[in-house]
């Protein structure tokens, strides 16, 4: 049985007059089979969607997607006759296989992406839950954590999530302290954990990411704890805007404007799309080309930061769900005062 | 300091005449850098290397390669702009980008890839150690094993890979048992582990990667044992014809030829390059259009594997170093004997 998804995007087709459209990229294949699959597999669509898989892997694929034809892959040249739409993530060396003129159609699947359905939902927020658990033990644990070092949290850290079912981490998970804090993406080390801790994880489950971010202090510092509470209350702010209806870019700029002379110590946006991919539309910039209005369905992190160079950094995320008149916070782990 | 790597690349573009190549692959600039580095970059290779990262990764990259320029990212146009090499992966959606007529620069990476320096090794050796200790651990625990579901026990050794140093799995760890043990790619479910267990993992140190596979017999079954052991004799005989000048497809054929009426059960191929990813070049295959020489200094699994349709599988698979005479064995996990 066709899904909805795959309706959609037949009729985008066919509205387009696209005859067949390849499909390559993993999460896209993934959002039309809506399971987890990451054996090397082609989407192609004509009338009826087919998947193609290696023989190694015909008898698994035919036992998950009882509601798909699934071919044996043999070559590209096959795959890619008569072919008129194509990713715009297509690698340049297939294109030697395509023989006619081809439309981009992948914007249109970032477009239906975008709008998380009940199904999708469903996923996102049981991968936050998982993330929160994580970040729980985290917060009940603080005194026996200041004895480890930053790999050995992290282990424990991606125990939890997997013993929770997630299927692996949504990104290298980033737990570090120290100074090492001040650089947003910095990965664990053998460090001892003190001063500060940053934390900043994600789940997967049947494919769909969490995100969540918490910084604990860990010593008594007044402009620790200054910084700290000026991205709390900006990530409040950021929440009382976040509805369907306000733009990206404003709401970046508010936060920005919020800072006001901290605003070059925050050296990020303000958020991202969360789904399929940890990272993925729409993007909270106010360095967007194009803006874009959030709308009901759309699932977001808000996460404002602020790095000192050398010496500490501050970040706190929470994932949204977008409504009409405000939102559903997904992560729900306790957020520290200070 | 320019490393080795960089100097033969550049020295491949002069000969080539090109002039400005741009490395967009997580794998090839991690290559290049002799580091792993996952935040979003750019390799741009003119008289002299230069790596472009985001606003907020500047001071991170700062500080893991000072041997390197590193710039603010800008735009692409910045970086397209009189490029005339690109990598075959390259998405289509770039090419709006480029100016001039290209070249595809990534065989020769692929080429470079191929042969892994010392450092290298040090690195994939590590990755097998760690991967080893999971397999070891699995080993030492087949009764208590018993008791776990698939979930549990993949928790269980990836937590001993992480806390032994691997950033994460190589691949999504296969870690199943009964009769998915006949799907060569199936992912661990909460079903109770009985029967026969097939664990195919990998780690990753510091970007580079290990492969091994064990499977445990759980039931005295004759058949199974029957198996299990010409799989194990089929790697025994592929290893009398591992080393420097033996030919990918005559290697896999070999091993199919064993394998007599039972090579229709073995429905992959033989083996594959492993290094910064898990599947890279040679691969050991009799399905290869253009037939490659093994050489001293690559690193390959041989992995051969039989699967009964709605019964069970059985695959053993190791990681080696090709030599002149012969080869180096990575993995050293035991390999039971039934």
């Amino acid at each position: 049985m066709m899904n909805n998804r795959t309706k959609r995007f037949l009729k985008y087709m066919e509205d387009e007059g696209i005859k067949k459209a390849v499909i390559l990229k993993k999460e896209n294949i993934n959002y039309f089979l809506g399971k987890y699959f990451m054996s090397f597999s082609v989407l192609v669509f004509e009338e009826e969607p087919c998947l193609y898989v290696g023989k190694l892997d015909k008898d698994y694929a035919e036992e998950l997607f009882d509601f798909l034809e699934i071919r044996e892959f043999k070559s590209w040249e096959g795959i890619f006759k008569g072919c008129d739409g194509v990713e715009g993530e297509l690698p340049i060396s297939y294109l030697k296989y395509i023989d006619k003129d081809y439309k981009i159609v992948s914007e249109k699947i970032k477009e239906l992406r975008m709008i998380k359905d009940k199904e999708e939902i469903k996923l996102i927020k049981k991968a936050a839950e998982i993330s929160d658990k994580a970040i729980n033990y985290v917060s009940n644990n603080l005194e026996d954590i200041k004895n480890l070092n930053e790999y050995e949290l992290v282990a424990e850290i991606e125990y939890i999530m997997k013993k929770h079912g997630s299927i692996k981490p949504a990104f290298d998970s980033i737990v570090v302290s120290g100074k090492k804090t001040s650089f947003p993406h910095a990965l664990p080390t053998k460090d001892k954990i003190k001063d500060i801790l940053l934390i900043d994880i994600g789940a997967v489950y049947n494919g769909y990411c969490s995100d969540i971010t918490r910084t604990f202090l860990l010593k008594d510092d007044e402009e620790m704890r200054k910084i700290y509470n000026l991205v709390y209350e900006a990530k409040e702010l950021a929440e009382e805007h976040l509805k369907e209806g306000v733009s990206a870019k404003e709401i970046d700029n508010i936060v920005r404007a919020f800072f006001g002379d901290y605003e070059k110590l925050f050296i990020h946006s303000l958020g991202h799309g969360v789904g399929l991919e940890v990272h993925e539309e729409p993007r909270l910039s106010n360095k967007l080309k194009e803006d874009i209005i959030l709308k009901e369905g759309m699932v977001v992190t808000i996460e404002p930061g602020l790095y000192l160079k050398n010496r500490f950094g501050v970040r706190i995320e929470d994932l949204y769900l977008i409504k009409k008149n405000g939102f559903e916070r997904l992560s729900k782990a306790e957020i520290p005062i200070y």
